[in-house]
């Protein structure tokens, strides 16, 4: 063969060896994500506002893990690839404190702005659209990704559970950039990373967590997607 | 066992013998949907502004189906439950013109309001909401349900395709009229009918049309949605 074979949609990069930070890597959904990592055998930093909180959430994942607790500023910094996992209240000041550290990078945002009430959970406005184009606008010089909104943190922290049968969607404006996250997705063992539209169509992606909370309250479940025929 | 059975989330109702009309019938998504249940035995009542052009697309689904066509109006008085697949444009009036036909009755919305450009598509603000949002709040004396956002028209219409591996998120704050459109969603081979959440959660599911179209250019495919875990 001479000719190059001919690119896939579902053909993923290498990622192997690749660090990554975990911003908000304390709270359930970063933590969660940051074992499954670990497991799959990258180096993991869990990022906070204080080392000594983050190398806490480093330990409670276990032993013998690939993961340690730093900075915010260290662990961006560090880090190859950085997953935001913050909570909503704190999304924009915290990425405006790191956009030196985070330029150049693959910023992976999979914050959910979310509101709760008696009636359950209602998507938050956000005046960028979603909190993806908020870390695009706030980021200008790194190369934001959304994804991961979806993953239950319980099943990620679950050591019974060894497999997710679960879709990522992975969305953003740089083709290598979003290839490079479905890599990722699918060092997670039963996970699929798919690549699902541009930043501009994050937000339905985002909301569509609170339509999940009321399947797991109706179903009893820890519900996530496949998406059919691909 | 003299208890009742505990009623579970799972429990359909019988929706054998519904007729159903289907206003925008004379288009791709509501001729499918109205060829799919006609072939499942339902009666089927394909509503448009003028009879004749609602009767030549029933007759354009094949010969020995359950499907006519009528004024929109007389698909409204006529049918147990009615279905509205108008384009986003007429949607308001069409439905403000029929409000007297839907009183009393299931109102199955599942317009996506959508736009297109280079980028390729993108939902639509909507005053309300959401176009289900705008039904409920046109039709007040109606019980508005959202559904069957996601179904591929092209398989809907295709000969060769018997199944559609396909769960359908319904939407509404009526319970008892979610279910009944769940069990409608489960007439149709392959579909399970899912609750979705309430009303002022069907933006993002419509919303989420976008993303299909997404993947569907990108992986070449007829993406549909599963919910896993349930």
């Amino acid at each position: 063969m001479t000719q190059e074979q001919q690119k896939t949609p579902h053909d993923l990069p290498d990622v192997t060896g690749l660090k990554i930070g975990i911003l908000g890597g304390t709270g359930d959904q970063g933590g969660g994500l940051a074992r499954r990592f670990a497991l799959a055998g990258h180096e993991v930093i869990i990022g906070s506002r204080k080392a000594e909180r983050a190398q806490q959430a480093a330990d409670a994942l276990g032993e013998g893990l690939p993961v340690r607790g730093a900075e915010n500023h260290a662990a961006a910094s560090e880090a190859d690839v950085v997953i935001v996992a913050v909570p909503w209240d704190g999304h924009k000041a915290t990425l405006e404190s790191l956009r030196a550290e985070l330029a150049g990078k693959i910023v992976v945002d999979c914050v959910n702005p979310m509101g709760f009430d008696k009636q359950g959970a209602f998507p938050l406005p956000v005046e960028e659209g979603s909190a993806a184009q908020q870390a695009a606008a706030v980021l200008t010089e790194s190369r934001v990704v959304a994804a991961f909104h979806h993953v239950s943190a319980k099943l990620l922290l679950d050591p019974e559970v060894d497999e997710m049968e679960l879709d990522v969607l992975v969305l953003g404006d740089d083709r290598d950039a979003t290839d490079l996250v479905r890599g990722l997705a699918a060092r997670i063992p039963g996970m699929r990373g798919i690549y699902g539209g541009r930043l501009r169509n994050a937000h339905q992606v985002e909301a569509f967590t609170a339509n999940l909370i009321s399947i797991n309250r109706r179903y009893k479940a820890h519900a996530g997607l496949r998406i059919t025929d691909v």
